[in-house]
């Protein structure tokens, strides 16, 4: 299936093959690529190229360009007719530059095949070493080295990784041999194998091979060598390849060059070592050379752990009060030569680079750069210090650091070198770690954190009236429920970690016990919770604090000023408000009244509210609650002092705030002297089949319109005491939830209007205000043109927009999603990252319509999308005028849309 | 708000008062208008203008255009300058006509005043009659008629009109007034009133305006007239007028006219009479003349029911065998003279009309004259008969009957004439009616019935598993749910009457009693069910078995030829396949292979499936279902012989199919051996929030791909027995549910064609087939043409995309969709009828984007809208294959195919 459709894309790539050159060569200071010609070489064949092209030593060799993996896959698996003429001839420069012949059985020329496609990318063949060895070339490597051990070392090695990775003979059962051979001879490393053992073991590996395949290892170097090409042609369409693809969004069609390159040795004495370095420190960002080396040895060791390596820095080994000596001191040398190269190559990329090298019988050679990986807080100061060393310009820095990570710099994060006892992994639903003992109820978790006890909310699912509980609690652990499930939008909100949708885990609440693999672990037992990576972990884990550096506020503030949206935040107590605000939220973008409704002194009011007979009983109720709501609204305007405040007029189903299992009815009715037996019937009257579908926003208005207008008291109330007390104006933008047609917002904003002439009228006082709606449903964005006609503002609610476009409960979605993931049929989750194709579009139209028929309509999104750069990104392609997320994410958001607003051709 | 957006469409509308003539007279065999200005005169008075100009007897008059209502909106409620003396003009040739003058003290000329509109319209001002009368007039008429007493009446009445309706005063402060007179004087009867009374009466009336109004009736007949107009105008723009326009989608642009017309009158002696007519019989249609009529009377003593109305024609009364004597008797020639307008009345209008008449001293005059409204079976006879007499043809007939109305013709219904005690009103979910005993499950409902008894299933609502019940019992009764809630689509799939949402009633299933406004009912207590009007009604009613006449058939037989879409129905069991192809379904559209699992023989293997931990222990509970279903897909192929049947694969989340309560789940998991508390822990793993949205459809043929492999198994191998058995080819169309993605289709297509090998390849036959999927997800919408890549055909699932586009759960909805009609949110239930405007955009733009990438796609629509008559024209005006609706409902879209065929100019 995906191979057809991914050869119908191949096809599609037109090769005129006459004219073609199919190969690139590098080496001696010259190359025919460079940096530039990513989409052709792959990104390391270009950046060896273009090292080439610096002038800095690399083995010689060529690479096999993009353009004959994609001939290749279009002409059914068969090389261009003018490849191999082509390739001998690049052999041959190499032969001429090394002075060694491939498959010359007294000075043989080995080479490494390695495959680079324009995007790193895993599951692929990576690499072939030591290519050109055979039964002859072996003893002509020998003799030449003069090292017989490291000669049949090198051959095992090749046949075992030619073996598995081109040949595709089970690794485990080269490994089984050695491990045999170890065994019989006594020993427990490989380095105490002897020459003879080595040549012992190439014997053995040949049998296998046979054993396996029924035909012999490739005894001609030229053999090997296209098998190789094959191979790693053949590995870009492997499952996980495809796969990855799919996930990445990366056409079969770029397809993989491949790397074939002189090998140089590291492991031919001490004149020789290996070693991997960063430009600068890759944890901190710090201006200093990071790396390790190791002497005499090959790169494979300094991963494997066999070694110790050593640091190639004075100041760093002293910094690390390490006994072995480092590079700078063991080859001063060729340690400046590497230090000249690694300011060269910044002065070049102008960012910071990993690098590998190799450094054979005292000459140095380059075999690798690239931009190198780096923690947020590395990004942060990596790209403010450039900026100011001059190296690149605001815009740069900005672009220098991924909005994503600086996550981390907010939230305390467990100790990386601490022990882990993961329990389980789950959804990451909010990033940040804690530690604390397991509580299954708010109410508990409520009581222990106010005798200072650090707790982890353990639930099923978290429903509004758990927000007290959350609160309290250091983190949220959930069994049921995705990304943006409850547990995990209020957690993100609140700044708590929470990891969600842990399916493996079961709770039973009567026993207090929740089993996860058998393992019990009861209320009072401590567990760590990593938000930002999904796991349960067993105890306590020590946590890093998190620190945000002066360079942090710098970068943001160029952020802010390249900027075109705004960015405002969700929130609406007013702590969450206060870190909004601090974090550099530009207004409330959603502050949900339900969540004022749950609050111990207000919920007997809002139940007695429900269950009251007419409308008069409603009224009563409400007119209890009003002064409530009314204060909540003023601490947030005198918190956010002028900046506006979106406010959604109430909006799940009313059930939600009654009591759900009989025993709870039962304790609610006797603590409010109702009849149980009524508050039964009346929940059982309002259960729904579908609540997220039911009787909820805007049709709570329209059914029970005194509701939104003891709210709209409320907000015209507050305002105005607000603004009079502060000199400043408040302009409240009310927004009416899940409107599907123009009729409903008629009938609601005239209702608003009326109260908003009646306050004024009492109060003496007159002051400005928008009414708006949210378009979270497919119809809404249909019918924006109409809905325009009397909404001052649209703000975009992704969450339940995508839950009805794709028909997926955001909280029954974690049954299946991970199959879609698994299966490619989602690339990435839409309740994290708008779905552009199908979502967007309803987005795109309702923002093309609504602007139709009124052209300054104030637009904006409130879903938890706000605070996704990709979604972002989104909604500044599409002008929107402000994007709104949770207060934790409000600095991602800052950062995401500044980087939108510096994209060209867009 | 809503006058604000109907002013704005007033004012589209241009009028240029410069050239308008406002008025247009009638009478004396001549008019201004005609009936083709029904846009301008309205309905009535184009009548009257047109049976002038058929030389028939119609008192003289003008009517006021629309224009004049137009104007007056645009202008501030201010009427043209020239009116006033256009209508003195019209006046003038009335009293030359009638020889009387409008407010002659001797011989006074009385008219009435009529509304008027374009569509006939309640809510409106009717009817002011006796207008000119005042102090002096009516002195004048008691002289002129010799009849004080008539002539005070008719003043009396002539006030308390114009006080109610034109002046607004309470028309219950008249009642007491002559209540009590009658009190007084120690009489019942009107009639009994001598004319002082009536005198006395006529002062207290005047007495009463003053005192409400504080001024007083007016006594010049032009002030009358112009009062009249005026509110005859007003009344257009009251709430019930608004409300009812909104319903029907009438532009308030239209306005109304108003038709004012001498008095004529039938009570002025014996030569004197009055009555209705319908030129057939609007029960039977048989083409016989039918009315009634009173000698000595006014219209409006026909219908109080003082006095028993008497037959027309001789061959009614002696049908009726009544003594009164019939009008051909009383008045032998002026009965003939009616009996040839009522001939000249078809020929020139070529339908059945219902006629108004008036004999003043032995002259006949005509009052009106307008389509008749007739019952479906009258409808189809006049329809036939009419194309028999060629009066009309084929498609004229066609467009004669509406569909929904022949749905009387195909289901038994209650007696007209029998008493019923209505306990509850809801939503007529199916049609039909029923009585039995209560029963409160489909346990108990099979049971009973097995035993000979009448029983009505009752529950909150019903699933899947209570589908033995649904077909055992006579009629269904939910509280909650829509028009497609399970148990609506169930019941008119089955052909069960069903009422649904009966949200007054609260069922106790522990106690077996269900209570309705206080009063009790249990298991085994009678009730009857009106499908057809949603009537819940006390004890036993009479039904009237349907009849489907020998005409029926010959009109479906003259739709089917002009039809362009196919018809299929919505079936699986072999009863309702077969009911389907009897009326006349070209095709399965939609076969659920869900309720196939629900059959007990098999649900113990579905939950063995459901509860196995891994793919080999579902596999093994699959092969044990795989007979079950072959045979289910052969006795359904057998029974469509060749025809075109979509199956849809497994479409419900998995926890529909096990037991829900801890009660159900014991006794299940003890009587199939199972754990009862493994069964617990898997329910509370399934159990979903929004189960709409939740894991199902696709969504488990990606998870468990072995339940769709068993089921296109068990469809092929069907396929093949049957196809050779009986030598026609049965080529099945394997129908994917709830598709968001491309990737979904690619993936479960592949499956299936892989399945198709083996099987082709096992059973040494091939045969064709094709895979298509539903549209019923708004991304489904948007992406279709991505889909039609991979899909053979799309099916409409409109219900599930009306669900999701507007957000709104059929189950659910019952809570304030009757709040959201009666506001005019929404004017049609859109689970009735397709909401063009949001859900048919998402079905055109897929239909367009589907055909963009695949031009010969086949299109259907198998929601439960396939069988309303303006989803069908939508379906046909974006030119779809066919629809498929339940059994009961095929030969409605036939119909409504057919007419939407005949439309012109869309």
């Amino acid at each position: 299936m995906s191979l057809t459709s991914q050869r119908s894309k191949v096809n599609s790539s037109k090769i005129n093959e006459a004219t073609s050159s199919w190969v690139y060569s590098f080496g001696n200071g010259k190359a025919d690529g460079s940096a530039e010609m990513r989409n052709l070489l792959g990104g390391k064949g270009a950046n060896l190229a273009e090292m080439c092209n610096l002038g800095l030593p690399v083995p010689p060799g060529f690479t096999v360009s993009t353009d004959v993996c994609t001939y290749y896959y279009s002409h059914d698996r068969v090389f261009p007719n003018d490849l191999s003429d082509q390739i001998d001839a690049q052999l041959i420069l190499i032969e001429d530059s090394v002075g060694a012949r491939f498959g010359d059985f007294n000075n043989p020329l080995l080479v490494s095949v390695r495959s680079g496609s324009r995007a790193s990318m895993p599951g692929m063949m990576d690499t072939v070493l030591n290519l050109g060895l055979n039964d002859k070339t072996v003893e002509g490597l020998a003799n030449k080295s003069g090292d017989s051990r490291f000669a049949y070392d090198s051959y095992r090695r090749f046949i075992q990784m030619f073996g598995d990775v081109v040949m595709g003979v089970d690794h485990y059962l080269f490994e089984e041999s050695l491990e045999s051979l170890k065994l019989g001879r006594g020993i427990t490393l490989d380095t105490e194998l002897s020459a003879e053992d080595l040549q012992h073991l190439v014997e053995s590996y040949k049998n296998i091979i046979i054993a396996e395949l029924d035909k012999p290892f490739p005894q001609d170097p030229k053999q090997q060598l296209w098998d190789a090409i094959a191979a790693v042609f053949g590995s870009w369409m492997n499952q996980r390849a495809i796969t990855y693809r799919r996930l990445h969004e990366i056409p079969a069609g770029w397809g993989t060059a491949v790397n074939i390159q002189a090998m140089v040795f590291g492991n031919m004495g001490n004149d020789c070592a290996t070693g991997v370095a960063f430009t600068r420190d890759p944890s901190t960002g710090e201006n200093v050379f990071y790396g390790e080396y190791l002497c005499n040895a090959q790169g494979e060791d300094v991963v494997a752990g066999i070694r110790t390596p050593q640091h190639l820095t004075l100041a760093g080994r002293e910094a690390n009060g390490s006994k072995l000596p480092s590079m700078e001191e063991v080859m001063p040398d060729v340690f400046r030569q590497l230090a000249d190269v690694r300011s060269m190559l910044e002065i070049h990329y102008k960012d910071m680079q990993d690098i590998e090298f190799t450094v054979q019988k005292g000459k140095l050679y380059m075999l690798q750069t690239r931009t190198g990986k780096r923690t947020a807080a590395a990004a942060v100061r990596i790209a403010v210090d450039m900026v100011d060393e001059g190296l690149i310009d605001q815009v740069d820095a900005i672009n220098r650091v991924d909005p994503v990570q600086i996550e981390q710099l907010l939230h305390p994060r467990l100790d990386p070198n601490a022990i882990r006892n993961v329990l389980t992994r789950a959804l990451p639903a909010s990033p940040g770690a804690a530690s604390g003992k397991i509580v299954f109820s708010a109410d508990i978790a409520e009581d222990m954190s106010q005798k200072g006890e650090d707790v982890i909310l353990v639930r099923i699912e978290t429903s509004p009236e758990d927000i007290h509980g959350m609160h309290a609690a250091r983190a949220i652990l959930t069994t049921r429920g995705g990304m943006t499930s409850h547990a995990a939008v209020v957690a993100r909100g609140m700044g708590r970690p929470c990891v969600a949708g842990a399916g493996e885990i079961l709770i039973n609440y009567s026993d207090e016990v929740m089993s996860i693999g058998g393992r019990n672990f009861s209320a009072g037992d401590l567990i760590t919770i990593d938000g930002g990576k999904g796991e349960v972990i067993e105890g306590s884990v020590p946590t890093i604090e998190p620190e945000v550096s002066g360079g942090f506020a710098r970068l943001m503030e160029w952020a802010d000023k390249v900027r075109k949206m705004k960015v405002r935040a969700n929130a609406e107590t007013p702590a969450d408000v206060m870190v909004a605000k601090e974090f550099g939220a530009e207004g409330i973008g959603l502050c949900r009244t339900e969540h004022m409704f749950f609050d111990p002194e207000r919920i007997v009011a809002v139940r007695q509210m429900i269950m009251a007979d007419d409308e008069a009983g409603r009224r009563d109720a409400l007119h209890e609650l009003l002064p409530f709501q009314r204060n909540d609204f003023q601490e947030i305007f005198r918190v956010m002092s002028g900046l506006p405040v979106t406010i959604r007029l109430l909006d799940p189903p009313l059930h939600e705030f009654l009591p759900h299992s009989d025993e709870e009815i039962n304790e609610v009715a006797k603590a409010s002297g109702k009849d149980p037996k009524k508050m039964r019937d009346v929940a059982a009257r309002l259960h729904e089949s579908n609540p997220m579908l039911g009787h909820r926003g805007c049709r709570l208005g329209i059914s029970y319109p005194e509701i939104y207008e003891m709210q709209a008291k409320a907000i015209f109330e507050a305002a105005i005491t607000v603004s009079s007390e502060s000199g400043k104006s408040v302009i409240p933008e009310i927004m009416i939830p899940l409107a599907a047609t123009k009729t409903e917002l008629d009938i609601l904003k005239n209702k608003i209007d009326s109260v908003a002439e009646l306050v004024f009228a009492s109060l003496g006082k007159k002051i400005s205000y928008t009414v708006g709606t949210m378009i979270e449903l497919p119809r809404a964005a249909l019918r924006a043109d109409e809905l325009a006609e009397i909404a001052d503002f649209f703000s975009f609610g992704t969450n339940d927009l995508t839950q009805t476009t794709f028909g997926i409960s955001r909280d029954d979605a974690a049954s299946f999603l991970p199959d879609y993931q698994h299966y490619g049929i989602l690339e990435v989750d839409p309740f994290v990252t708008i779905d552009v194709e199908g979502v967007g579009e309803l987005i795109k139209m309702a923002v093309e319509r609504g602007r139709s028929s009124c052209s300054d309509i104030k637009l904006g999104i409130c879903g938890e999308h706000g605070g996704d750069p990709a979604s972002v990104h989104f909604c500044h392609r599409l002008g929107l005028d402000y994007v709104s997320c949770s207060p934790y994410r409000v600095p991602i958001a800052r950062l995401a849309a500044a980087q939108a607003s510096t994209v060209k051709d867009e």
